[in-house]
């Protein structure tokens, strides 16, 4: 491959001054504990995989549905809001990038947390789009004040956040959108808010510049599927889908479709789920502690941790070396003592802390 | 939904000037002959149904290879070139989006035909890239010697080309080619190489400016999996490589590349299904000429072609009466006599057939 800074005379020269989002490490290790990437320790819901089934074979040879109509309409029924409110795509990452490009920046710099979801500086990137950080505040919570101030490039946070998992009280996040009515777009980024925060899309009825985006990649463990999605009042979903149909006509396949519709129709699996991840993130939480660990308080399915004297770098490298993967970010520098921990299944949380307890 | 020409403040400016592609209609009615898509009258190989079966459960609550290696590692033995020569997206269309943003149109108009795939001048929208069209010949031909005139914004076609279907001989794209190298990208879009044109991939070992793109979509049955792929030298996988990484680390899910995997290792069936259509083309051409159309000369999965005296929306309306669906381009209006058939399997060829007899 060419190197980091190469460039080549057929390149728009953009192309050279991208610095592309590195995802977490998908190793094809066995038996390896994997805390990297936020996916969840249970398999999807089985009726993911019976409704897989009946797409696999003859429907393969056909175009997927372009406008994906049946999985809007059960994600529409589930959020309470009109399909024409509802907007798929692959992944959140896709959903998020419409969003940046459509959305965002045009008028001013978009405005996001300091200390986020390393993809947003990214995206501004990949479509020219000026932007400026707000740090965040001394116990890593966002800086409401900061992102109500006014500006006309909109803004965009996680909630909760990422990768400290602090939530925002719903309040909080309705007078940040407030304070944009009229003037610009405020992006709630809910990937993680199925782990016990509260969901600005109730919020959506009453103004017309909040987009929440969501994903199926955590709390419905199906991540390998591909499915996010946004919900808005409908000139905000239009933008959307005027890019996607200007990009590609078919972002989500017929299995993916079929699979975010099965996942969705079985609520107790998902409830079942969703309260154990909760549940055991406590628990680890609590044990972390008991270890001298600083553990930030997370409402998402991982946990934020600095270790009493290892460093988040050589922490993260020595639980590799016990075939424990954690993701260590080592800027800004303010988090870099830190490592950011998937909450597993039991069996992972109590090996986790076995291996912490070995390393000292 | 909004009006095709209405805009919301809070849009990008450039989001009411798009003018999104629109795709083949995918009606959910039974017992439909479907010959308006493009797609295979076969399934995929049962191959893929087996691959697909073994990322269900389990591996999907993982994210997928962002890297795509595996899928790209079989593509490259496939096509005799090396992995990093090899690209892979969510369709040939999202490919084709990156190659746009990021090789094309940068330092002068992108050039195309005035007829063919009508997402080419959908991409240069999106990304604000200037166009210049090239009439095509009396005949339908491209015209050569205007895709070949210098130029630095860079030169897309189809070979063959949508939605006459007539390709080009190797030779004429190497000119083509040639005339552009150190100044400019030449895309081949060769979505329907596989029914009997020649392949412009070999031409990558001696041209760096050469981007060949082909897709999953027709040739291996698998419209509903969303699969494509870009073969050129590593600058140009790299320039693609680096929109992808900023824009969705995994656009492809688990059980794509695990069905594109299984496609490409099913050479047998591959081969069975593109002679048989091939086949197929070649007797419903020769049905359609004794019955006075004129039938352009196709290497593609369809046939374009125009009826003695019934104009082609007409047609189009009358066979849909009929339960078979054909697609029609109203613009430019010189192929507005024509209607595009999708070569289908025996006896659907066989219905249309009847149907146009009844039609008179």
């Amino acid at each position: 491959m060419l190197q980091p800074n190469a460039s080549s005379p057929y390149w728009n020269p953009r192309i050279a001054s991208l610095s592309p989002y590195t995802p977490g490490e998908q190793p094809r290790i066995a038996n390896l504990i994997k805390l990297n990437t936020n996916e969840l320790p249970y398999p999807p819901s089985p009726r993911v995989v019976a409704a897989i089934q009946q797409e696999l074979g003859e429907p393969l040879r056909r175009y997927p549905d372009p406008e994906a109509k049946a999985l809007r309409e059960v994600l529409a029924r589930r959020y309470r809001v009109d399909p024409s409110w509802v907007f798929v795509g692959n992944g959140s990452d896709e959903v998020l990038a419409f969003a940046f490009q459509g959305l965002l920046g045009h008028s001013g710099p978009v405005r996001f947390p300091e200390i986020t979801y390393s993809f947003y500086p990214v995206y501004c990137g990949l479509y020219a789009l000026p932007f400026e950080t707000t740090p965040l505040d001394e116990d890593f919570t966002l800086d409401c004040a900061a992102l109500r101030a006014a500006g006309r490039g909109g803004v965009v946070f996680p909630n909760p956040n990422a990768p400290t998992g602090i939530a925002l009280p719903l309040a909080e996040v309705e007078r940040i959108v407030a304070a944009h009515q009229g003037k610009a777009v405020v992006l709630v980024d809910e990937a993680y808010v199925d782990f016990g925060s509260e969901s600005a899309v109730p919020l959506t009825h009453r103004y017309d510049n909040l987009l929440v985006v969501q994903t199926f990649s955590k709390s419905r463990a199906l991540a390998g599927l591909r499915v996010g999605f946004a919900i808005g009042q409908p000139p905000l979903i239009e933008a959307l889908t005027r890019i996607k149909d200007s990009f590609n006509s078919y972002p989500l396949d017929r299995l993916a479709q079929a699979g975010a519709i099965a996942a969705l129709e079985d609520e107790a699996y998902f409830e079942q789920t969703r309260q154990a991840v909760i549940a055991e993130r406590e628990r680890l939480a609590t044990a972390l502690a008991a270890m001298g660990f600083v553990v930030l308080p997370s409402k998402a399915n991982f946990l934020f941790a600095r270790h009493p004297s290892i460093g988040g770098a050589a922490l993260a490298q020595s639980l590799r070396a016990r075939a424990i993967l954690v993701r260590h970010f080592a800027k800004p520098e303010r988090i870099a003592p830190f490592v950011r921990i998937t909450v597993g299944a039991p069996e992972q949380n109590d090996a986790l802390l076995a291996a912490l307890r070995a390393i000292g």
